[in-house]
């Protein structure tokens, strides 16, 4: 496989934006990244989304924006894997220019979920689950996390207090990201004073939702030049993995055979092992999402991923930074434009760009997107070169 | 771009199918396609859909699909490109396989429509169309193209009968094979009497749909052999392009420019010129759509496509045959799978099954798939080796 950079970034605050439409937002993220790359133009957009079906009445995204961008007549065409359509639109980006049928190309996450109420917004995330045999029975997004989250404070003999550290990570985290949904630090007093969603997820174990876009463009690495203050980024590793849809499927639904099987791979291609990576950018879309990726991702042992936090291994000084922007918990959960979020977040730590967050001296990142719970895993490395 | 070969192909007949829900019908044409392949198992799976989220109430249909097939933990995605969905998702499984990031992979087109009323299907079809400037005014899809064909009529002085050739090649080639959805054959006279839908297209100018799935597995061409009774199929040729997804901002909205685009790079990719093709599966959603193909992909002049078929030459002994199974007039148009049907049945025309519409001695073969109203286009040509 050809090898591919990363020339250029973009993103949007996180909000509920009432003043700018699904295409506007996604502007202001692909116009960001390109002009970061110097480009005016690329050959093929891939755009990662989940819900615009359900919540604002549009499919054929793709071409949608690549009309509003101004990419006339070049490739486009729209990715969805649930939650995890960020970075798989990444990946078909990736994949395009590595199999050197075009020479360039924007991969951009875009979600725009204010438009509707929260009913409808929790019925369309329901999409991500297996509609006949879990979606109908009732059961809602969050609901299937609090099942695993209930089973793994069970098995493990956690308390929920215990996951309090992803969450105030996160948060303290963002407040240094202009960018995120949420500036506001958090104790864990307050964490454990928050009010209950699904039992045992409260407030503060769930990331919120919120209108957003990321943008990045590839181009083959060999059309990019190492300069002094800015780093070639390359995509050292990239890997998609799958488990099965419903969690009632699977033989251990503690253990995130998707992320695992996805990260190992990750690492044989970029010759690493899990602690030579300087930053990890996972999918905290609730903090049980975060020990269980960890474990998964050979950072801890089975049932020990909450260690970690408690160990205050998480923070940008620790030994497996996560979360250095505030995660989906902080920075915030647009769904389909969560997987371009942290990508774009791995490359500005990459580029020392982080301000208080940054991780000093980081060289390599690891992304990891995951759609459902657990059912689609797409991680990537970047590596500065 | 390293080349790519077809192994192995799969279909289901069209039909409103209230026995097997979405993931049934898509599991028979892949376990269809990967037992003509001698394969058990593929890398990865591209499934092309469009209105899953929608109809079904189903996202993650890759993941979904993958799990249901029986490919536990392989990589899995779906792409979107409303009607031109399958294609794309082909388009995606040759870069994956081109790039070297996967082995084998398994494009999938798969809708299942029936199960909701029409009402709910005219909303969910204008969903590809630009929602805030074409949905939003209340035009439906087929209204849309009705206001082209109302405007070719007028420009080029055309009569809605010199249509009819369209309708009735489609119909007599759908008579022989056994997947489509209409097993009807019609006359010029019926053609003329069929009941309006959105004047001037009636009912035997547009395209029924359906629940169907077609299938197809892509490996590296230098894995095939090329046998006595079945040649190597090799993707000569791949392109996507696309054009503005409102049909009111186009100079000239009798000009599929995407299309043009698409099928003009596919050419040189190639290395053939319209003349060379044995056989054309273009996107008759509408008859008046089969007029612009031919007209934007060097059959006909501006304006001439009619004529192509009041001089029979789009007839499987013709100049330019097309809709050789029944196009998606009469085999079908199940939206998001067509794309892969028009694939298949171009495989089935180089090796030889189409029985009495085989196109004799026929090597090489195109498929171009369209999303919207000419929004996305994407085009392959397969040739036998």
């Amino acid at each position: 496989m050809q090898k591919v950079a990363i020339l250029g970034i973009g993103q949007t605050p996180i909000s509920e934006n009432w003043d700018k439409s699904l295409r506007e937002i996604a502007g202001d993220s692909a116009f960001a990244a390109l002009q970061d790359a110097g480009l005016e133009k690329v050959d093929a957009l891939f755009v990662g989304n989940m819900l615009s079906p359900l919540i604002n009445a549009q499919n054929q995204l793709g071409t949608l924006l690549a009309d509003w961008i101004g990419l006339w007549h070049q490739e486009a065409v729209k990715v969805e894997a649930a939650c995890g359509s960020g970075a798989a639109a990444f990946r078909a980006a990736l994949m395009a220019v590595a199999s050197g049928e075009v020479e360039s190309a924007l991969a951009l996450g875009v979600e725009k979920m204010s438009d509707r109420t929260s009913h409808d917004v929790t019925a369309a995330l329901a999409t991500a689950a297996d509609a006949d045999y879990e979606a109908e029975a009732g059961v809602s997004f969050v609901g299937l996390n609090a099942l695993v989250m209930q089973r793994y404070l069970h098995e493990f003999g956690w308390q929920h207090a215990d996951f309090a550290p992803f969450s105030i990570n996160a948060h303290a985290n963002a407040m240094h990201n202009p960018y995120a949904r949420l500036h506001e630090k958090i104790t864990a007093e307050r964490f454990e004073r928050s009010a209950m969603v699904a039992t045992p997820i409260n407030l503060l174990d769930a990331s919120p939702t919120g209108d957003g876009a990321a943008a990045a463009v590839l181009v083959p690495a060999h059309k990019v030049a190492s300069l002094k203050n800015r780093p070639r980024l390359l995509v050292a590793a990239s890997s998609a993995s799958t488990d099965t849809i419903a969690v009632h499927s699977r033989k251990d639904p503690l253990f995130l055979n998707a992320a695992y099987a996805s990260a190992r791979r990750c690492y044989e291609m970029a010759g690493l092992a899990p602690q030579d990576l300087d930053v990890f950018e996972l999918h905290d879309a609730f903090t049980i999402m975060a020990a269980l990726s960890l474990e998964a991702c050979g950072f801890a042992e089975r049932g020990r991923g909450v260690q970690l936090g408690l160990d205050h291994e998480i923070t940008p000084g620790g030994r497996i930074p996560i979360c250095t922007r505030g995660g989906l918990k902080a920075r915030g959960h647009p769904v389909g434009a969560t997987g371009m979020y942290q990508i774009v977040e791995v490359a500005q730590q990459l580029r020392g760009e982080c301000g208080a967050t940054q991780v000093e001296g980081a060289r390599t990142g690891m992304a990891q997107n995951i759609g459902g719970s657990g059912a689609t895993v797409v991680t990537h490395i970047l590596r500065a070169d």
